[in-house]
This record gives C-alpha cells, sequence and structure tokens, in this order.
C-alpha cells in the first residue's frame, strides 16, 4: 500500500504536541498541519525553548507513541469546543471559524491525547509511525500576521522508514550548505536592507549578470520563434483587473497605489496578461496576423504576509520571464508544441530534469474556475494530446489549474532530488473573451483568439533560489558572473596582470584580477570561495616564457586541478567553446 | 538691448485679457503667465469659445494696443482687493494666497486695464509689442487640478519682430506635422488604455524595439567604461527617502503604496540613487575598490497632475537610463570626463548637437539646498573647469541644481531648433553623508564616497517624444524597427519572399512582408507611410533573374529612389556599413 505523507505527518504532528504537553502543560497549542516533507506545530510557550529542547521532546513522542493503537473522532457541540479549549484563545479563535462555516466540530484522539481537527490520520500511529525527527525550531507569527503574537513553530518530518528519514536528513544537510541566502551573501549576488524593505531584494552587479544571462537565454529561445518583445507600466488603474477577473480572486493581494494629485484608485500590477492584452487590443487584428506573441521579462507584485518571505524564494517583488500569444483554435498546438521545445532546450542546458503536471480544473469544485464547461473540457484534451505525443514524463492533477484555464506544470528536479514547479503554459479561453479581443477570420468575421500564457523560469527570483541551491554556486562557465580570476603572485606582475586582463576582456571573457597584498595561498583560496570557474596564475616562470609577444598563464580550475601553463589564446581557445555550447 | 521675452510675453498677455473683456464682459479672468516660447491666460468664458473667435480677440488686441503706451502700478489693501475682484472667485484666491505668504498686494494698468499681477513687463507696450499671435485653444482645470472647474486656456506667442514670429509659427506648422503621439500611433510605435490609466503608455513590439535599441547603445558605452549592471524593486520602504531627503522634498509628489497585509508604509520609487546607495552599502568598501559604478534602466514614478500629462514628454511612469559612480574626490575628474565623452559620442551619432547648462544652486536661497557652502563651492569649481577644459559651449545657471549637488544639463536642439534638457551628470557630495557609505582610504580611514548622478537620454519615454520630433519618425537605419520591407507583386511569388525574408533575416536584419492582396502602388504607398527604410520588391522580372541560387530583389529607399535590380548578397553588403556606422 502506498504511504499517504500528509496523513503520516499529520499525525506526526498530534503526537509532537502531546509530547509538549507532557512536557509543557503551560502550553498553549495552536495548529499542526503537514507540509511538503514534513510538518510542524505552532505553539506558545510558557519560556522560550531552543534547539536543545528538542531531543527531550523527541524522547517523549518515542515515550507517547507506545500507548497510540487508533485515532478515535467525536463530534462536540460549539457550548462543548469551548469549554474544552476556555484557556486557550487560539483553538477559541478557530472554533469562532468553524461555527461561522457552518462546519461540524471534531476532535481527534489517540492515546490520552485529544486535539481540534478536521482529520486526516494513519489507522495505527504506533504501527505506522516508524521514523521521525524534529529539525527546527523558528518564530511564527500566529496566522503569519506581524500583528498577532509570535509563537514557537516546532518543524519535524517522519517517514515510513528509517532509511528514507537518513536519506532525507542528509538532503536537509547538504541543502543547509547550499542555502542560496548564505551564497546569496558569500558570492555577492543579492543584498536586502531595512531601508528598502523585507522581501525586496536587490542585486548586486554579479547577481544582475547572472539574471541577465539566464534572462537573455529564456527570451533568444522565443524571440528565435517569432515572439516580439512589449514594454508595458508597472502600476494601472484597479478597472484593468475587474475586467480580467483578478480583482475579484486576488484582490486582497495586491498592493494598492494612492495617487496624491488624482482621484485614480491604482494597484501594482500583480501579472502582465491583462497589460499585453489592451496592446493586443489597440489595432484591429485579422487572421493573417496570427498567432501575435508578446514577450516581456518584468516584475509583478504581491503583498504576501511578512512571515512568509525567504530570501528569493518569497518576495514581494517578482520578475516574470513572460510571453502571451495570441492564436487561432487551430494554432494552439503549434505553439505548444514549441513551448514544450523551448522548455526542454533551457533545462537540459542547465542540467535539470522535469515531469509535466497537467493541472486541471477540480470536478468538484466548477464555480472556482471562470469559462463554459465545453471550453474547459476542449483546453484540457488538447493539453492531454500534446503531452503524449512528445512522450512527456506527465501526471494529471486536478484543482490545480488557473482560474481563467488549464495549464502544463513543468515540475523540475534539483540536484537533491526536490521538485519545483516552474515553466508553466497556460491555456486561456475566458479572458480575452472579457476584454473583447478579436480577429477578423478568413470570412470576415470577427472571432476570438485563444491566449497561452507562458513564463519558462516562472519567476526569476524564484528559479535563482533553486539554480543556486542546485549548483551549489558553482555556476557554468556561461553563467559565472566572473568567469576567470587573475591571480599575480605579486605587486612586481601588475603591469603584466592588465595585459592579460585585456587580452581576455577582448576575447569577451568576464575577468577580475586579485591586486590585493594576500599571499598566494589566500589568493587562490578566495578564488576557489568565491567558485570561479578558472584561476590564472601569473609569476617569474610565466612571465620568463612570455617572449614574443605570447602571454603565458597558469591555469586552475575551481575544482583545484592544475591546467598548466598554457599560452592566453591557447586558454581562451580550450574554454571558448565551452561557453558556446553552455557547459 | 536683449529682449526680455519673458515680460515682452507677459505684457501681451495682459492685452489678450484687455481684448477678451472688452468683447466678452461677462468673462473672469484668472492667470495669464508667460511660458517658453509664449504665454497663454486661463480664462472663464460665459459660453465655450472656440479657435475660430481668435481673429477677433487679437483685432481688438490690435485696437487695444494704440493706447497702452505704459504700465504704471499701484499697491493696494487686502480690502480693496477684494472688493475691485468680488465677482471673481480666482482672482480671490489668488488674493488669499499673497495674503497668507505675506506679499504685497500690487495692480498693474496699461491703458484702460487694471489687473492683479506682480509685475514683469515691458516699458511701453505699443512700441514693442510688435508681433504677437494667438495660436490655440486648450480646457485647463483650475489650478490643473481636476476636481477643479474647467476653463478655456488662450495660447499665444509674441516676438520683437514679425520675422521672427513667422519664423516660429512655421516651425509650429512643423512641429504639428511631427507630433509624436500622431507619430506613435501612425507607425505603431506605443498605445495608451484607459482601463490601464492616464500617463501610462504601454509600447508595442516596434516602440519597443526603438526603447531596447537606444538603450542598449546608452548603455553600452557606459558598460565599455567600467559601469556594471544592478537590479532594485520599484517599490520601497517610505524610511528609505526619509534618509535620503527626498521624502521632504518631493513627499507630496510620490506615488503611495498600501500594503494590506502589513502596517509597511511604502512608496513606488521616484529615483534610484537611495537604492544604488543600499547596494554600496552592502560591503564594506576599500579605496582599491573604486570607483564602484553601477548602471540600471529602470522605471520611476510620478504622480503627475492628469492635466499636465502629455503623450510621451509628461508621463507618470519614467524610465531612466541611470547610472551612479562612486568615487574618491581625486577621481571626480576622470568620471566627468568620461561622462562628456559618452554623452558627445551619443547624441552625434543621433545627429543632435547640444550645449552645456551649468546648474548651480541659487546663491539667494542657499536653504533650498542640503550640504555645507564649502562643499557645493567646490563641486561647482570643479564642473566650471572640466567644462572650460572640454571647450563646451556652455553656460551658468544659477538656482538650476539638484537639491543635493550642482550638475551640468545638457541641452540638445532638436532639427526644429527647440531645445531640451536631457542628459544630466549631477555631483553629489550630500546623499553619501545622509546613508552613511563609507570607503576605507590608503591610511586605513574611512572617508565618504563622492556619486555622481547621470542618465545620458534622461527619460527614455521623454527623449522619445524628442527624437520621434527630431527624425519625424524617420528612424536612421540601425535604429528603424522594421528595417526593409519585403512587397511581393502577388500571391505568386509568395515562395520566392519567404526565401528573400529568411536571407535578411539571417544577416541580422529586420524585415517585414506585406501579403496582403494590395496592389503594388498601395503596398509601396504603405511602407512610405510607415517610413520603413528600404523595401525589396519581388515580380516575375526578379525571379526570372535570379538562377544559381542567387535572389534578385528591386531595390527603393523610403525618399522614393530606385535603387534598382541587384543580389541579395549585394543589398546586405550596401546597408551592414550603414547599421555599423549607425547611419
Amino acid at each position: 500500500m502506498e504511504t499517504n505523507f500528509s496523513n503520516l505527518r499529520h499525525s506526526t504532528a498530534h503526537l509532537l504536541a502531546a509530547a509538549v504537553l507532557r512536557l509543557y502543560p503551560e502550553a498553549k497549542l495552536t495548529i499542526g498541519p503537514a507540509i511538503d516533507n514534513g510538518f510542524y506545530y505552532d505553539i506558545e510557550f510558557p519560556t522560550p525553548i531552543t534547539d536543545s529542547d528538542l531531543p527531550a521532546i523527541e524522547k517523549m513522542m518515542q515515550k507517547t507513541l507506545d500507548a497510540w493503537d487508533s485515532f478515535t473522532s467525536r463530534e462536540v457541540s460549539e457550548e462543548e469546543a469551548r469549554k474544552i479549549y476556555q484557556n486557550n484563545p487560539y483553538k477559541l479563535e478557530l472554533i469562532d471559524e468553524i461555527v461561522k462555516k457552518g462546519e461540524k466540530i471534531t476532535l481527534f484522539k489517540a492515546g490520552m491525547f485529544e486535539d481540534l481537527c478536521r482529520g486526516g490520520h494513519v489507522d495505527n500511529p504506533a504501527k505506522e509511525i516508524e521514523a521521525f525527527k524534529l529539525l527546527s525550531i523558528a518564530g511564527a507569527y500566529w496566522r503569519g500576521d506581524e500583528k498577532n503574537k509570535m509563537l514557537t513553530r516546532i518543524y519535524g518530518t517522519s517517514f515510513p522508514t528509517q532509511q528514507e528519514l537518513d536519506l532525507y536528513v542528509q538532503q536537509l544537510e547538504e541543502a543547509k550548505k547550499r542555502d542560496h541566502r548564505r551564497l546569496g551573501q558569500e558570492l555577492d549576488l543579492f543584498t536586502f536592507s531595512e531601508l528598502v524593505g523585507k522581501g525586496l531584494p536587490l542585486f548586486t552587479p554579479k547577481g544582475t549578470m547572472l539574471r541577465e544571462l539566464l534572462n537573455d537565454f529564456s527570451q533568444r529561445l522565443r524571440i528565435k520563434r517569432g515572439y516580439q518583445k512589449v514594454w508595458v507600466p508597472h502600476i494601472t488603474k484597479k478597472e484593468l483587473y475587474e475586467t480580467s477577473g483578478h480583482w475579484t480572486k486576488f484582490g486582497n493581494e495586491l498592493f494598492l497605489v494612492t495617487s496624491q494629485e488624482t482621484d485614480d484608485k491604482m494597484v501594482m500590477k500583480p501579472m502582465n496578461c491583462p497589460h499585453h492584452q489592451q496592446i493586443y487590443a489597440s489595432k484591429q487584428r485579422s487572421y493573417r496576423d496570427l498567432p501575435i506573441k508578446y514577450l516581456e521579462t518584468t516584475t509583478i507584485y504581491r503583498d504576501e504576509k511578512a512571515g512568509e518571505l525567504m530570501g528569493l524564494s518569497r518576495v514581494r517583488s517578482v520578475t516574470q520571464d513572460d510571453s502571451h500569444a495570441f492564436c487561432t483554435p487551430e494554432q494552439i498546438h503549434e505553439i505548444y508544441q514549441s513551448l514544450i521545445e523551448i522548455t526542454k532546450e533551457f533545462y537540459e542546458a542547465l542540467d535539470m530534469n522535469f515531469r509535466a503536471r497537467l493541472s486541471f480544473r477540480d470536478p468538484q469544485s466548477p464555480e472556482k474556475y471562470l469559462g463554459e464547461d465545453g471550453l474547459w473540457n476542449n483546453a484540457q484534451e488538447i493539453i492531454l494530446n500534446i503531452a503524449k505525443e512528445n512522450n512527456l514524463d506527465y501526471y494529471v492533477a486536478e484543482g490545480e489549474a488557473a482560474f481563467y484555464g488549464p495549464k502544463i506544470d513543468f515540475m523540475v528536479s534539483d540536484a537533491l532530488g526536490r521538485e519545483w514547479q516552474l515553466a508553466t503554459p497556460q491555456l486561456d479561453f475566458v479572458q480575452p473573451k472579457r476584454f473583447g479581443l478579436t480577429y477578423i477570420d478568413s470570412q470576415g468575421i470577427a472571432q476570438t483568439p485563444v491566449m497561452i500564457h507562458f513564463a519558462l523560469m516562472g519567476s526569476i527570483e524564484r528559479f535563482l533560489s533553486v539554480y543556486i541551491e542546485h549548483t551549489a554556486g558553482k555556476f557554468p562557465l556561461w553563467l559565472a558572473p566572473v568567469q576567470v580570476q587573475i591571480i599575480p603572485v605579486s605587486e612586481k606582475f601588475t603591469e603584466y596582470a592588465k595585459r592579460v586582463v585585456e587580452a581576455l576582456q577582448m576575447a569577451g571573457l568576464r575577468v577580475e584580477v586579485d591586486f590585493s597584498n594576500n599571499t598566494l595561498g589566500a589568493k587562490i583560496r578566495e578564488a576557489t570561495l568565491q567558485k570561479v570557474p578558472f584561476m590564472c596564475i601569473i609569476g617569474g616562470q610565466e612571465e620568463e616564457k612570455s617572449k614574443d609577444g605570447k602571454l603565458m598563464v597558469s591555469v586552475r580550475a575551481r575544482d583545484g586541478k592544475d591546467l598548466g601553463m598554457v599560452t592566453i589564446s591557447e586558454f581562451i581557445n580550450q574554454i571558448q567553446n565551452d561557453i558556446e555550447t553552455k557547459h
């Protein structure tokens, strides 16, 4: 039988809560959901606990577990529930909400421990909870709202076997070493400023180089296929999103913009599709003009809860390498086909695998989506067929569609085996209709075009968070912000070093030179820490052999390999091909 | 004696007002200032007037003028002023303000006409007002505020001689033909959308191509000189501008951003310098690292009054090709020198002349500026010396400095002889201090770096408004969004046309093809209207001669010149050099 990880981990969260109450009877429980790869429980402790308290809690969990041979549930009245949790304001707030929604109040019990809960557990915890671990402690505002009290969040995980747990913990250790927030600072890629604000990264020259190289690659793949760049402003009247339908769905996630000079009700754009449709709408279009394909890398803004912001993974200014194709129904296939080719080319070049999640609507909740049944069924069929024809490694996920249409989410795996939703071609039959877009068909009749949304990296910031960890900061040569570090062994070789720099820059290479007073060893160590692909060391030997205008350098790779003494042009020839083929 | 144009035009505005009152005794006068190249008077008419009423008003002005041999003034009490203007709420509002500021209330009279006025007239209007003309009528909200009543604005101008007036009127006619708003639509460069909002242009593929080519050129000139691209978000905490000093100065011109999830008080960035300083501040800097030069083309936001928005000239989302250099005092000279070279190279390539306005502070109002006297004097001296050394055509303008330092404003002339303030290297001794920026000098002591702001085009939108009118949309080949229009004379040549397109695209040219059913004449007319530099016409003759894999085309330039039948590769060779040398 396949493990239901969510049930396993949610059950382990109950176990954690039980153990905490045995050790800290004054603690107040709040919520304890299963999450990707584990679970957490947010708890108000009478006095703060630290990581060093976790082993004792784990021990108590183990001890408690023995008696947990089942979960039983009972339904209670609002009154009863309020009585049980009279000393826990958090649970009382949850009860308020359950009552407001008209849902039943249920309690789940295992051993001596009972908790307010919607259910979703393993049948026999004592048997099935086999391998768990508490991982870390973090502060978390109640409900993620910084106006609320700060609680203690205990993270943990649970696996069906010890082997799986060990593997996961090992992966976590590796991930910690590769944490993009740490590498971002060590490699000087981006920074945050208190004055600018949370979740608003600023990119230094090296990080910007990385962004630009990736974005150029991403855009070139589409420009080659007829996509044309456009440009739109970042603020806009609220009405645009009322027309598109976004306002009803996401109105409260938008940054509101107030004009002090006019009465305009404005917002920061949370997506680009409505704007691109306004460009489409600026002229009468004919079937001869289609497909029309707009491309723009531009920033959107999401008013995330402060507590949810993290490094580049979750930011408030999100740059998308976005595009929108407008086409006839007959052209959907050809456009989807080319987007799949683009995705393959991009992620293969970056040494990342992917599988395709076909994100369809939830057939149980059609009210969550805009547009007619016929359109949805038709669109989902097209997507399914394309996935089959291309032999994609795919699976269907109902309920994951956008509100305006189904999509393919390319789930990309990184070096740690983690999976991320990045590229997403989305079919949209709804918005073009709402905006009244048309083209004149060959019979002279006005028709509504289909729109295909596509971002290849998705959010550049989030993509970078994944990619920095995927590579551990050892970027391939074509992407490395600094490709070659020039290391003169002493001040005597300053002039020579400058000539080497010039020769390499003439060949289009990105070069830095270490003119500090540090020792050769320290300079090599620094370049290695900076993960610069190649070092060119320059000293007496190199200068001596550099007759007849030929500059000699001793080359060392970042993995420590000594590539020997060569002429500058030999070195350039060696690496030029790697750059061109993106290695 | 040199003409004081402001006095001449302001006096003519009085004359206009006098004539209007004689013709429309019920009209209510408001304000009538001199402006660049003319004057206007905002008037509330009992019933609307039109352009066709202007000749009669002009005639009355001429008739009135005879008796105007002087301006005399008198000071009146608040009470008296209120009595005089008891039926004019606009003048009463102006009186309120004069009183509030504690200024004197003065009236100026010529002939029988007296007006509330601060002064600034010619001595003898009858003699000195020699050549005037009323130009147009527009609606204008009282005080530019759309909540106020809409008034009628009459624009006019006045010159010392008829000859000068005729020349100016002729220039205006030419400008009307070149109006970038009209050309922007005809050439499909940009568009506006009611749903997006006023003053927020959206750029179509062709307009975006133009933006990008110009921006690439602008940035490359700096990248060659060691500037490095960075990236910053467009929203930020208000505190950043409180620290920089912008908030006190421009606080009410900013768009305010409200987070619905957090308490953050945020704004849309109105400039980029504070952000770039945060990147500088993210690391300890040494004198060895300087100069550090950041480059970023990014959009800022200005909450302009709706009534002041116009085409691309005055927009609410303003893209700057910005850069900031941080340096030691000794490096100012070298950096300024290179910025002057960059400016020369850029504007010469675009066939535009410039002179340099040295914008210094107003010695009468030192309180308007931040920073010590010594710093200001020193900075202004450096700028003056650099202007002299480079033999710039310069003049000093006191009172035109930024609040944080003096600057050079390059005043660029367009084909119509109009002058625009575009590139502006600004010296800044103030902000780096306010942000606590430092570098460690060779003695190990922390010093404050100097910052040099520089945007080459200034605002790309505004630059485009000037440049489109400068070229009348006939962009040089290297900048033309479409460089070659392929014109097959009939459907029979579709396949041949596609081969020509492919060959030209392989050579990196931007090509469009006209597959419509129009006649050859209509296709040529359309390409000419679109101001495409070259047309390649393809018909029976061309196909016939195209043996041995050589494709023949008949080339026609946009000025109508027939360049004859040539092979594709001959054509490419002919134009490639023009593109490379930016002709």
